[in-house]
């Protein structure tokens, strides 16, 4: 089932495909070059594309009032695996109700040492990518390059000073549009290695009668979490192979004018790469050429029924990272509200 | 300035007031308790207030497209002091775009043994309390005791067993409405120690033509935001005197049905406590009492202006906590969206 | 080769055995039990064997100067598995080497703004436990109680109130001695779930010219440690089946009046244990009752090659801990001086 | 009390002085390099100053058998403060004793589902820099080079690869030598600022009946953890005014071929520094030229009293690193045994 992506490259009419390489991803990523578009200071990319307007019209989308989180738990039971460089969330109580149930004298007389106030306080020491997420614009580079032209030495080890993901605090918010592509293709999830293309984008957009435009947050189904719950276990989901969006995808993402693009994988693009020579180019093209933001690791099945049951795959969205100081990323918890 | 609680105890029309003491506070808890309002498994507390028709309702106060962060930044920056068991995020990178500027070989070769992929990833390590946030229902007992009638036991080394955040996830999406007391009494921020009653919420109400009503998210400024940034130091916000709500709100925000409330202080409830026997008794009320849930250190100025700007204290707000796990708090980025 | 512990539970003369138990660890504790032997306020447990006589005795044994580090790396590659709550050290920096290579200026202009120091720093995060470590006498409780009978209910949120670690820091200095069971029993590593016994003990003892007495730390190879050089890998070093010390050898090690014990195994016990109803039975009898330091993930491959080329099994041995207040063990890089 | 260091850079005979400067750590750092001296590949410096019969006789010094740490605290009430990027360590529980002092069942029904088993753990969060400490030789570097010449670069986010302190695991022991600087001069304390010079050092050897010698570590008592515990808070410790090594004593330290060299403050070298234009002169020339390693935070005071009741100022020493993967600095207790 696994679909290949080749390029046209004849100038004469006579089709040759050849396997695609970092070439390729320099050609995809300078025709969907977002740089300078939004102005030489710009650090938000594909954010621009949201408006006022969008946020106005996805307001028109809550009509029943239902609302849903498309987070995976973040704790230790997450899908990150050791020696990858992430590791899942470690939550620790610096105090817990336990430490109030003994100690000297009767319950009583320790009440009124502490003036009655007993709290419980927790700590969390997490990778902003650990679990459901936003890759900010300063996540990736390539050739020493990130979004806009910034030098990728503005990351340093006191974080991002272009390019944060302090700038979209407020950005993250309108039209969300799910595709749902193992319902399209009659299957329960897609298969480890399938690269979505441009015609899968759209056959989605047919079958399920939406459309995708600009300012929208495209959020497409693989059925990758739905395998894990089948099986258990996170097993390989992290790093493993898996569907994702092909190279085929850039081009169809870049004209609609998408404000933000995620999914409920690990890496979001297919795994392995199609390019044997370049490892995940479209976190290059996307990223670094068109300043796309990228969710990952979101749970999208309860979304997926309810957009069924509602016959509609379009709904109101606020997937607002926190306002991390240098962040590359955020943690994120995303709603859809129907 | 500082107002004084009292208490009527009269049982006989006579008026005679008292200093209030660990004894009030077990009468406004009782007064206003939710436990088994909602069934004695229920976990959320006044979320439950929070119903489809609030969130369609609330959505219709979009009207102009323009969203706003009501979060500080989280960083070294923060305003926790050490020593209090909390302390101020730290963000550290785990690989970061200088480490891709250099190495062996010509920066070519470097790319192609790395498959061109050039990513920076970053760590957060924060108490769940350290800025912008929520207080979950686990976060105070008394007494043993938690939101509806749960052991303090529940809350282990490994988090809450009850009560936890997670139930909360997809419930803080609704009406906002602002309640600015510095612009009702025609100053720039109510003095520290000044505990706002009663009259002081009907008094904003009236004056900014809202209601207060079931489901509603009430954002209380003090104006002790402002002050930090006039002072251009945190200095003692985090413990030290402050405004807040005081023992005579209790009431008034029960019988509204409220959702849940948040200030622009370190502590929501004023400092020093009215109670010279009991610290913090407002959140032993509301958290545990009541099971309201408390926002805490929200940066209220920008919504303030836009508030006066647009002539309404009203807005669709989304402030939906992070899932952690067993966590008693979260970390938010609450959004007003007009 | 798995050995079987059993007692005698004849008390007619005729040797009956049956499966060690809950009731066997009581026994074996209550005869090794060294509560209330240095008084009741005691912390400190079997360290109070080693005397100032023993550490200038100890002192004789460095006759050639070499100096060799028991400790296994502390870094992402340590043994620990996730979902254990305990993980590997997690190293980060918070300003590294590459953060001055770059930036606004030229080089001289940069040097002469910050003065001239260019300094790199970093950060641990670890499980005291994480690797090569001492436990200390509040990492375990029997029934509620640890050693010397304080309540299970001083080691809360904020660390040991009784026992921690903090006692021990000048006290971890003396002769170690060095069994190595495998060179005894002439082959490579013992077998997983083999449980070393008294007889083992005496005929290392024997074999290696050696006697192990009051105030000794006693160092004992499992050849574990090389096992997981031979196949490149942890594997399931932490947790899995593995040899370690068994039932019989706790009189042996108590007659003894040792200091401390320790191994190149994660649990310095065997696993699995030799009762089924009860985990780690030794860490509940040399932990609780006895008052016994162990220490675990030593690596004694290259002492165990110099002992036997300067045909000597005893060296002096300092493996002080850190002084983390209320610490319940201590990460450690304990040396073997000859 | 201040002392002022100059230079005479008369070349004529005629004496004169200026302020020191950033041409004169490049004289006393060209003068007193150690770069090559141990060949091209060394990244051990001064401490190949360690012989093994170093070692041998340091073991002499051990006649009494007592034992004492030098370490402070590894806790919250340590002496760093927030905003410099180093803070005091963070400990916190994963599990504690009252984990197991209630729950579902009667204690015994809990005991015998778990094995009985009952553990505590914990997690430490620290700068490396954090308390007690040495500075290793990846600690900083001068205009992008570190000791022996390697460049700043091989410093990246994932720790040292050149000049970690993983080398010297086994090398931090010998002869340690106390020099007490007020107790030669009859005060309690050296004052804020005073810049210890060659002729201090001088006056502690003869007045203390002691010389410094090849391989020796070199522990500087200025007072000023006498201060910290007079005062009762440390205050600006951490960062103030302070004595310490002045440029004048680089010389003398190099001229005697000592190991390490370690003081009672929290920089080692007098603040503010001598050099208007250079911050922490003594880092760059000890650190980066010499390749010294630098001990802080040590607690002299116990010591100091011991040297002074025995009578002698010379001791064996033990204070080696963690053996932390690509680590640039350690946490240590350091010991003197008598």
């Amino acid at each position: 089932m696994t679909q290949k992506f080749t390029m046209d490259t004849s100038s004469t009419g006579e089709c040759r495909r050849r396997t695609p390489d970092i070439e390729t991803v320099r050609e995809i990523g300078s025709r969907c070059s977002n740089w300078a578009r939004w102005g030489a200071d710009d650090q938000l990319g594909t954010l621009n594309n949201v408006t006022p307007a969008n946020v106005v019209a996805a307001a028109s989308l809550i009509r029943t009032g239902r609302v849903m989180s498309l987070s995976v738990p973040f704790g230790s039971g997450g899908p990150q695996h050791p020696g990858s460089g992430r590791f899942n969330p470690i939550h620790l109580m610096s105090v817990d109700g336990r430490d109030f149930m003994a100690g000297s004298g009767t319950p009583e007389e320790r009440d009124r040492r502490r003036g009655y106030l007993q709290n419980a306080d927790d700590i969390l020491i997490l990778p902003l990518q650990a679990a459901t997420q936003w890759d900010g614009l300063a996540h990736v580079f390539f050739e020493q390059q990130m979004y806009n032209g910034y030098s990728a030495s503005y990351v340093t080890s006191s974080g991002a000073q272009r390019n944060a993901i302090t700038g979209a605090v407020d950005k993250i918010v309108g039209r969300g549009v799910l595709l749902d592509l193992p319902a399209v293709k009659g299957t329960s999830s897609l298969d480890p290695g399938y690269a979505i293309g441009a015609q899968d984008l759209e056959d989605a957009c047919t079958d399920q009668g939406v459309t995708v435009g600009p300012g929208d947050f495209v959020l497409i189904r693989t059925g990758a979490m739905a395998r894990v719950r089948e099986r258990g276990e996170w097993a390989d989901y992290a790093g493993g192979d898996a569907p994702g969006l092909g190279l085929d995808s850039a081009d169809w993402l870049h004209e609609r004018d998408i404000a933000g693009v995620a999914t409920d994988t690990w890496a979001l693009e297919v795994v392995p790469s199609e390019t044997p020579d370049v490892s995940q180019p479209l976190h290059i093209i996307f990223i670094v050429h068109m300043g796309l933001w990228l969710g990952e690791i979101f749970d999208l099945e309860e979304l997926a029924r309810t957009c069924h049951e509602q016959a509609r795959h379009e709904f109101f969205f606020a997937a607002q990272p926190l306002k991390v100081t240098g962040g590359i990323g955020s943690p994120i918890n995303p709603l859809a509200v129907f």
